[in-house]
């Protein structure tokens, strides 16, 4: 498993991507070895974990571009916890300085009052020398980082933040399925979230074709599998679905084409596709969905796979909105 | 135009696009600039250009992954030239010394009996400092390159060589057609055929969008026009079939994801997908389509636009053999 030699020392993230992580995320074979998250606090319902959960108090900051923090907005607007944890967020164009608040009016982020992530990491620790990644939650009083441990971050705000959940909101991480969530979620994590990765910032054709026929057993398993049920799990939208949605709904835009994932598209699968359109449609998704920043980010900030940084202009992604027969 | 400014002196090809010429044909604004072709003898019926047709004498060589070596070799097959006009084939992959003939045993052209096409181009221009490319028609006596004007090259095999075409070989350049074929293969050349160029090679983002621009609005052109006739004349295949489909059955393996041409497949716009299957299961024409070695030139040889060099495995490309339902 090449994530399990990742460097806990060294803080990246999933979409610390640029040029520097494709050489420091490489193993000598040519494969995409992630790392792994620098800071690993939790924020708990009974405190017991030094931090009580406390409305107005965190901010998530996000990229529209990233997967991984995709998901941590996608679970904060269905849980209705919008005006319980504030949110940032940061142009999907990063330089050597990385993650920068140039959205902003003033190029500051109104809350924290930075100007780079940068600074909120170097002021949680200051000998910190990895790449500054997102998602962050960010104590908004004392400006530290408190984690940026996506798959943690998600779990947490369906778990921990229960009493601020909106009237009627889903329970995504409902215990009676999270043997099985977890087991689904791993399978996907390490063949479709992070085998697109792994096909895309492969640096030897052996190690690209082994990632490449992973990911596409993967999603012809998933099309089986979504075939007789509406989600993952059966007929309740869980976690589970948050993730490989992040992932899916940037395929045809990027992967296939950027990443070399180009078995097939999205489109051209009958069934992930009507699933993922079913997702992208439900309220509190599609609305977080931007296919211009997405592809800004990507082939704006890879210049190891990209060196001319010219954009695409496709897909067409009207067929989004078009009607998905499940449910 | 940016084809008007191609200097004539410099003897280019369309296949040879790795990261030189990337640079040397490209403008100011980051268009891409196709160059002019150095060799532009003619062979002809009645010998008025000062060389004659003759069975046995000519050597035509092709590489099978370049769109505009392809016609000839296309053209060659239908009209039945296989015994008249010999065929050699150069590697996919080009070092810095240009197309090579290591596929044959020796690593040596058979007939020519060189290593590198250059040797040729060096024997018939001993100053020669352009780059060497396919097509081109090469003088089995002398050695010499007569030709790689590869417009030419396919309508005098229709032309010129008639005497020699197989019973019932047909006419892919008739009289009564030969403006509008001329009007309308000049339309696909900019807009489809060196269009696909001029999105992948551009390197500027208002080069490459108006490249792309340009590039679906005529493939929806010929969607419309291909939907009421089975060919672009009419009921008869010409020549320009034969120059829209090397670009067509390129399209999803090559253009679509390499050179950033991704609106849409062609598998995705029904008439088109219909006429481009229809043509490739045309005896003569499927059987000069290598999509592994298509995938390996272009992937393998453009560094610029993609530096590890590694191949995709996809798209599937299973469809072509199915039915087309035209005709």
């Amino acid at each position: 498993m090449p994530e399990s030699t990742a460097q806990s020392t060294q803080t990246t993230s999933p979409s610390s991507s640029g040029t520097a992580q494709f050489r420091r995320e490489t193993s000598a074979k040519g494969e995409f070895v992630r790392q792994a998250n620098r800071f690993t606090e939790r924020i708990t319902a009974d405190g017991s974990s030094g931090r009580k959960v406390e409305p107005g108090r965190y901010r998530l900051i996000w990229s529209r571009a990233c997967p991984w923090a995709h998901r941590a907005a996608i679970v904060r607007r269905l849980l209705g916890l919008e005006d319980v944890i504030s949110l940032g967020t940061v142009d999907p164009i990063r330089d050597e300085r990385g993650w920068r608040f140039s959205l902003d009016p003033d190029g500051r982020d109104p809350v924290l009052g930075v100007e780079f992530l940068s600074e909120s990491y170097l002021a949680t620790d200051p000998g910190y020398e990895g790449r500054v990644t997102v998602p962050s939650l960010v104590d908004e009083r004392s400006g530290l980082v408190v984690t940026n441990d996506y798959p943690r971050i998600t779990l947490d705000l369906s778990t921990e933040w229960k009493a601020f959940h909106k009237p009627g909101a889903p329970d995504l991480y409902p215990e009676d399925l999270r043997a099985e969530i977890d087991e689904v979620a791993d399978l996907i994590f390490h063949d479709v979230n992070n085998g697109v990765y792994k096909c895309g910032f492969a640096t030897t054709q052996d190690a690209y074709e082994s990632a490449y026929d992973a990911l596409f057993a993967r999603l012809d398993w998933l099309e089986d599998r979504l075939r007789g049920q509406r989600y993952l799990l059966g007929d309740r939208l869980t976690e589970a679905d948050v993730r490989l949605f992040t992932t899916l709904v940037r395929f045809d835009a990027v992967y296939h084409g950027h990443f070399k994932c180009n078995r097939n598209k999205i489109t051209e699968m009958p069934v992930l596709w009507a699933y993922a359109r079913d997702l992208f449609q439900t309220p509190g998704i599609g609305e977080t969905v931007d296919f211009d920043q997405i592809k800004r980010h990507y082939y704006g900030t890879h210049h190891m796979i990209n060196p001319t940084g010219v954009v695409p202009k496709g897909p067409d992604t009207s067929g989004w909105t078009t009607p998905h027969g499940r449910g």
